[in-house]
């Protein structure tokens, strides 16, 4: 029983759900628990939930509370990690919150406050696609587009701690709709505007029966279902936000001359292997030097678990580290 | 006597000149030598014609070669830099050269090789524009546009050791002549371009006149002078050119969160102040999150001994760490 002293908790925080996890030292989930997140509720009644579903995960792995080492919990948002402050949740309402300390305060355990991507990007190179390679670049598809970076073995913050926030980078400064970002271009939101505005031209699209006559996609299974059916407006949009994030992709690699970018998020998964293929087709052309083509563009490997486990990892790092007790100090 | 152990010579090798000197512990530049860089007499001549001209500096010293601790060279190419190997060095017509053994041969001394704007970037951080600040991305405007990035206070290389070719990432992917990258936008070819295409409707441009009727800039001496002169065309481009680059610094510190960017090279100095204000301008519209408008963005300090004093450090700073030693003993 001595070795459950290695014991973590993972926590991934959307603004939908959240996913809590034990993981053990061979970083294994060996209890779970899953909620609805409620940010409507206020953070107060969030963040008690959160503490709930640590002592129920906890449970289910049939251990005490006690015996976990660390917290680590990332959330989607923009987030001081060196205070493990949220700075800025849309998804979550949340603003200048002191996360780790309230956690903290109800758990009595460390805890670690990171980035979601940040935390699926951690679990991914760790454990998952970018296990035993060099630096990585994740970038995750979704509602919006997430960036995290993997910089000489460690994540990478920056002096602001936002590194890593490519979906607002500009990619086409002089589009007739104004300058426009790789969120514009890429992402799930992105898409489903340009599917909608496509329409006009494409009558017999089956988008319209798919979305209830709206032509308003809800959601990455939609997406994937119209695209999977061939539909020429789906393809034709889908096919040319992969060829946009590929010379993004590009540009990351021209910058920062990683050997693997890891591509994963919702819209990735539910696309597949042949939206991947297209990215990296866009990637190979504009990438620099030549020597960069070398460069691996690869899906995701941990899916769902990514966020959690590296979350968990990220918590097992930091009180090894002494940096969770640090911060306790002076909190 | 005894603290000229301390001293290191520094290259700063371009296509057309070389930049030679002796530096000491305090960073002071006690000798030099400048020399015509002939690439095209061939590598051998080149780096003959750099060992002689190492010696020159030593002599204008007054401190014999065997002083000298290390040497450090700053090419303007892409490096090997664990090899001490210039990749492909255009301006010197040199591929695949090891110039870090060839020198070492000739001089009995350690030899450190790296890239013309990772040695001046490096020079700005330590001793020039990013002296005891954080993480900075170097910007370097010229004939072409080279950059380079100190990120968790070390140069960083990336897995091909070509991070930080910046000028070669897209920044328009639709435009109506095709993709164009940073280069193509912003370098001083790129503006010279865009005034020789600008002249039909600009016929009372003092280009002309600077130029000899032909309407080719030829340097950046002659750019700036249409600049200072108002020329309106010279303007037009100028700050379209600023406006681009400040877009590009956006997505740099989007994505990398430094909270300087250091901009440097022959375009930078000529253009002057009310040049990088234009920039930093159109950074501040599309930098993300906005705390990110706190970066700084500045024009270098050290002008043309960048390259030399950064070389001469990166010399310095791999022999005193053993490094210079451990390739020697593989060569």
């Amino acid at each position: 029983m001595a070795s459950n002293g290695g014991l973590v908790v993972g926590i991934d925080l959307g603004g939908t759900n959240m996913q809590i996890g034990v993981v053990d030292q061979r970083n294994r989930i060996i209890g779970r628990e899953g909620k609805k997140t409620r940010a409507e509720e206020g953070s107060k009644r969030v963040i008690e939930r959160i503490a709930k579903g640590v002592g129920e995960a906890c449970t289910d792995a049939g251990v005490p509370l006690q015996r976990i080492k660390a917290v680590g919990i990332a959330a989607a948002g923009a987030i001081d990690i060196a205070h493990g402050i949220v700075l800025d949740a849309p998804n979550l309402k949340w603003r200048n919150l002191p996360l780790r300390n309230r956690l903290q305060e109800l758990l009595d355990r460390p805890v670690v406050v990171d980035n979601d991507v940040n935390g699926a990007v951690w679990g991914e190179y760790r454990l998952g696609a970018g296990q035993g390679g060099g630096d990585v670049v994740g970038v995750w598809v979704g509602t919006g587009i997430g960036g995290g970076l993997v910089l000489n073995h460690r994540l990478y913050y920056g002096e602001y701690f936002t590194a890593g926030e490519i979906g607002h980078t500009v990619l086409d400064p002089g589009g007739k709709a104004g300058r426009r970002t790789l969120e514009d271009l890429c992402s799930r939101t992105g898409m489903a505007r340009a599917i909608k505005a496509g329409l006009r031209r494409h009558p017999r699209s089956v988008i319209r029966s798919l979305t209830d006559g709206t032509g308003q996609i809800k959601g990455s299974k939609q997406l994937a279902a119209a695209y999977h059916q061939d539909d020429p407006l789906t393809v034709k949009v889908v096919n040319e936000a992969a060829d946009h994030l590929g010379i993004a992709l590009a540009n990351l690699v021209t910058t920062l001359a990683v050997d693997m970018v890891i591509v994963g998020g919702g819209v990735t998964e539910a696309l597949g292997p042949s939206y991947v293929r297209r990215i990296r087709r866009s990637f190979e052309r504009d990438v620099f030097p030549a020597r960069c083509r070398q460069c691996r563009i690869v899906p995701t490997r941990l899916a769902d678990n990514a966020g959690l486990l590296g979350a968990a990892l990220l918590a097992r790092e930091h009180s090894s580290a002494g940096k969770a007790a640090q911060p306790l100090a002076i909190s």
